[in-house]
């Protein structure tokens, strides 16, 4: 093909091992080779490409100083491995990244014994990277960990948690600081002004340690000028003190794409490193391709693209996306109410907050990557009298789980929960699913939670949340274009508690709660023909439920199926919990609740995820068909049941 | 009452605003006052008496150089409250600590306006404050936020999440750390010793200010003295280095209970401070009260005492706690395998995690308050062989959930996860109710969730987790004793997803998950004079569900009821699910699920908790008469229904 590069050095690579036979000079050919090979790809596929153009240099010198597998590699968030994935037996499979069937976007431990840990989100490396540490001490697997983790990673709580324990405990255990002056955005907080300063202050070609230990770890032709480096740092009064502080040798910063610096000093590391050592390396995000270098972004997650102008190939959308729907509603409340704010943690182009933040500067605030932090941030600005919005994508929104049980729910404060990414989505895989809000908040007393089925019903619920000044309040939207309906100028205010009828019908109800309202609306087309007409509704509200609405559905029909973008113990269960309670299931209610399998579902375009996971309109028709006791044909039969 | 102290200025103060008037000499004669008088009430109630007795200068200075409840105050934890709350207008209900109806063992927005923020976990307080802070930035409440913090509570990621978005946004915050080299546990990680090398280098008498910025806040007659031991601290090669790379004013450190230094130092940087300040304080745990100074815990958490020799009056227990029995199980799994591990965030003593480092040191671990770390630590370690136990009370396992899903149940991981303190958990209160586990891991796909009946069941469960090595497992019990059934000498594996029946009856089938076993079988004792004589079954497991017991006992009875201590969306939704998928409700099936109310339950007596949630006997007796239609003469009614 005449559009894949030449890479004579490359194409001798099978396995890391077979980076042990390569002269330096040769490894210096095979980086460059290697940042060309994955350019490639990424045009083909689509992608993280910045991340990985970063640690080209970095994932040659690691695999090459380090024994892997024994070894253990691990890439912090997963989104800059794809050299790392070229290197260690999956280069066949490169140009399927992220496709269905095809090679996962991250580190992922099924996938190969390359990847000890996976990882889609951001900062788990260093806490991994200790367990395999200790468990090595204690007679489990053998060999070193490494975890390679960005400068954005390091704002997050969980990776102090570990460098805290890690210096404690004083095991032998490298952490590698890749710092590439942004993470996904440019990263914000007190950290990311401290790591700038420790690479302004002096010269940078030559590679300093400011710390008293690391000086012996140093090549031996490097100890004069470290030496004379950490002279120099201790006058400038910042040096690797912090990590130094948390019990770490600290080394750098050095040039994380000159292997004549990596290499010596990764060989000597791990040749006398008894204890944990952080290892500062600088790089560029993009490197190495123009493109993505001047991007603002620097090419963090891209299209396929065209290699010469780096132009992504990108299709029309049919209608704008959720998010920049909430944006806009968003902006819209703001105009007229001065106490809106609102939160993100790192996210600020993926939640549209960015948008926000250009309207409104003073009232908007990203956190870092950070979701314990915002969440409780979030309930001292409600109770100072704020009414902030929280825009957090369901997954991540785990991370400040605690936070929203006790600092926001037992205290009944007025946070605005904006929940980007529900249910399936798609290319990012199962790391990044968001399947259990719903079941995570519905249970907690006095949360109102709420999902929109279309993207005008989002902007009713801004405009609800905005209003609901009396407690918490979440609602939820997923990933990537709306359905196109008309758009009111301003949200309406809907009444708490309250979800509608979309369609009269008879026999069966289904009742939706969430985006799958249009897969329902295509399955009742298609039972129209054999005259089957169920009444649709859309719930609006997991909670509070619609009590009326749900009890009359129950009693004038002979079924009824509830749907969801969630897994099991949501939106259905709490349908059935009032259906029991109520005594409705006593003489007999075909009730049916679709929910998320039981089972993680696998990277691919979101409609087929859906169709794996038997929540599209087929599956409706086929369940509906299925309770009415219908035998079809086709044999369709719902998947899950 | 002859046993009340002498307190002549307490006295006269009702509220802070009281304290304007007194004369610093009158400021130390209330400290001694306070003292007492939360010695004598704690004597009476049993509490946190450590953590009180350490900040009881701190409290009397805060309240005497700010203006609360304009100012805001927010006590991290909480448990340290009580010279607050006797200062804030509570005095006359201070005997009432953690009882039912009295007032709250921490803070608490609905007891005060001088409780800005509750809080029962820990390391919250930073991120409120700057929510706080910034909502008066942008016109909400004014005032300034003041957070108080332990050096325990900075291990924790959230505090280092807040401490870095303070720093970078640079709003006036007051942060003041105080350091009592203890948290609840002996402090753990890199952390500690470093803020115990801040205090161990150098003369502490005198007020020592290492940061460039903090001398300018420093009293007049101060500055001199600060200025050498700067020159001093240079030489230490640390300092507040660390908080001062944050962004953060260091000053410190200053002796916690000379309200002369503490007095004169609040004044300036109130009247000074532009940015973020962090005050070191260095204090000592039970301070003043010999009894509580010299426990290995210095008084953190204490039954009803005697006054003069510090004797606690417990209450003989009936049975070995679950906790005990818990630990007693892992030491005896343990001795057979050597790749079992034990892990704790700071809870040695509450998780019975102590015990099993007593006699395996080695493979015991303690992160400090750190549960994100700690899950994924733990996925690391079963990534590198072993078998980790991850044992967190189920309500600081929410700190984790993150981990939980993407670094445990996505790579299927197998994780052990013992899970103390589950269902409602007394004097506490709602901030450590766990409520939510069985919801938010029962919907993991891959997860194994188990919840033992007794304490016998609870060793079964450990010796099945520890056999169970293909994917993450749980299991959850109780705080307080257990049945006190006889124990046998190891714990059998169960078969997963097995449940067993306990009596044989007909009509009414219940189904039980957890410890409300004793509960239902007490009912159905109550039941059987009027005839009925229900099935009982233990369920053991929640997930995988034992399909076959459930569909059986839908089959074989015209009633099904489910009894478990959590909230809607675990067990009892799980058991909906599967017979709705089945089509066990088209026919009819008098189906309830008795599940915790959908409010927080305050603190109280267990049993009084659990009668007000209807989740004991005579609620399920109720229940029972209820479904089968049966009026009865007392006109018993489950509450929640």
């Amino acid at each position: 093909m005449t559009d894949r590069p030449q890479t004579t050095v490359l194409d001798r690579i099978n396995l890391p091992s077979d980076l042990k036979s390569l002269t330096d000079r040769e490894l210096f050919r095979l980086a460059d080779e290697l940042r060309t090979e994955t350019i490639s790809a990424v045009s083909v596929t689509g992608g993280h490409l910045g991340a990985g153009l970063g640690v080209v240099e970095l994932t040659v010198a690691l695999h090459a100083v380090f024994d892997t597998p024994r070894d253990k590699i691990i890439w912090d968030v997963g989104h800059q491995c794809y050299p790392h994935k070229i290197l260690t037996g999956r280069r066949d499979r490169i140009r399927t990244l992220r496709m269905g069937g095809g090679l996962a976007g991250f580190t992922k431990r099924a996938e190969s014994p390359y990847d000890p840990f996976g990882a889609g989100h951001s900062s788990t490396s260093i806490s991994a990277a200790l367990g395999f540490a200790t468990a090595r001490d204690l007679g489990g697997d053998p060999g070193d960990a490494v975890a390679v983790i960005g400068d954005g990673a390091m704002s997050a709580g969980m990776a102090y948690e570990a460098l805290n324990n890690a210096g404690g405990l004083g095991k032998r255990l490298f952490v590698i600081l890749n710092d590439n002056e942004m993470s996904i955005a440019p990263p914000v907080g007190a950290m990311s002004s401290y790591l700038t300063r420790l690479y302004t202050g002096g010269p940078f070609q030559e590679l300093k340690a400011a710390a008293k230990g690391a000086v012996g770890f140093l090549p031996e032709p490097l100890q004069e000028g470290a030496r004379r480096a950490k002279e120099m740092l201790k006058g400038m009064a910042v040096g690797g003190t912090l990590f130094e502080e948390l019990g770490f040798s600290y080394i750098g910063p050095v040039d994380g794409h000159d292997l004549e610096q990596l290499l010596p000093l990764l060989r000597t590391v791990k040749s006398r490193a008894t204890g944990p050592v952080l290892i500062h390396t600088v790089t560029r995000k993009g490197k190495g391709y123009a493109p993505a270098e001047t991007a603002a972004d620097r090419g963090h997650a891209t299209g396929k693209f065209d290699l010469v102008t780096g132009v992504q190939a990108k299709a029309k959308p049919n209608a704008p996306s959720y998010t920049s729907i909430f944006a806009r509603a968003l902006i819209d409340e703001a105009s007229r109410d001065d106490r809106i704010v609102g939160i993100t943690a790192a996210m600020p182009d993926g939640t549209g907050l960015k948008k926000f933040a250009e309207s409104y500067p003073r009232r908007s605030f990203d956190v870092g990557i950070a979701e314990q932090h915002a969440v409780t941030f979030a309930a001292g600005l409600a109770a100072g009298g704020m009414k902030p919005f929280c825009a957090i994508y369901s997954t991540f929104l785990q991370r400040g789980y605690d936070q929203v049980v006790h600092d926001v729910a037992v205290q009944g404060l007025p946070v605005r929960f904006a929940i980007d990414r529900a249910g399936l989505v798609g290319q990012d895989g199962p790391t990044h699913a968001g399947a259990y809000d719903i079941a995570y908040l519905s249970n907690l007393p006095g949360f109102v939670v709420m999902a929109a089925a279309d993207e005008a019903e989002l902007m009713h619920m801004v405009a609800t949340a905005a209003a609901h000044d009396t407690g918490p309040i979440a609602f939820r939207f997923p990933r990537g274009e709306g359905t196109g309906v008309d758009l009111p100028d301003h949200g309406e205010v809907l009444e708490i508690g309250k979800g509608r009828i979309v369609a009269e019908g008879k026999g069966t109800a289904i009742l939706s709660f969430g985006t799958r309202l249009s897969e329902v609306t295509k399955a009742c087309e298609a039972l129209r023909s054999r005259g089957i007409t169920p009444t649709v509704a859309d719930a609006r509200f997991a909670k509070p439920l619609d009590r009326d609405l749900i009890l009359r559905l129950a009693a004038e029909h002979d079924a009824l199926i509830t749907i969801e973008e969630g897994a099991v113990g949501g939106f259905g269960s709490h349908v059935a919990q009032l259906l029991a309670e109520e005594g409705v299931f006593d003489h007999g209610l075909k009730f049916r609740s679709m929910v998320l399998p039981d089972r993680f579902v696998d990277h691919d375009a979101p409609f087929a995820m859906y169709d794996t996971s038997a929540l599209n309109a087929s599956h409706i028709e086929a369940k509906v068909l299925d309770v009415l006791g219908v035998e079809t044909l086709q044999g369709h039969r719902a998947e899950n049941s």
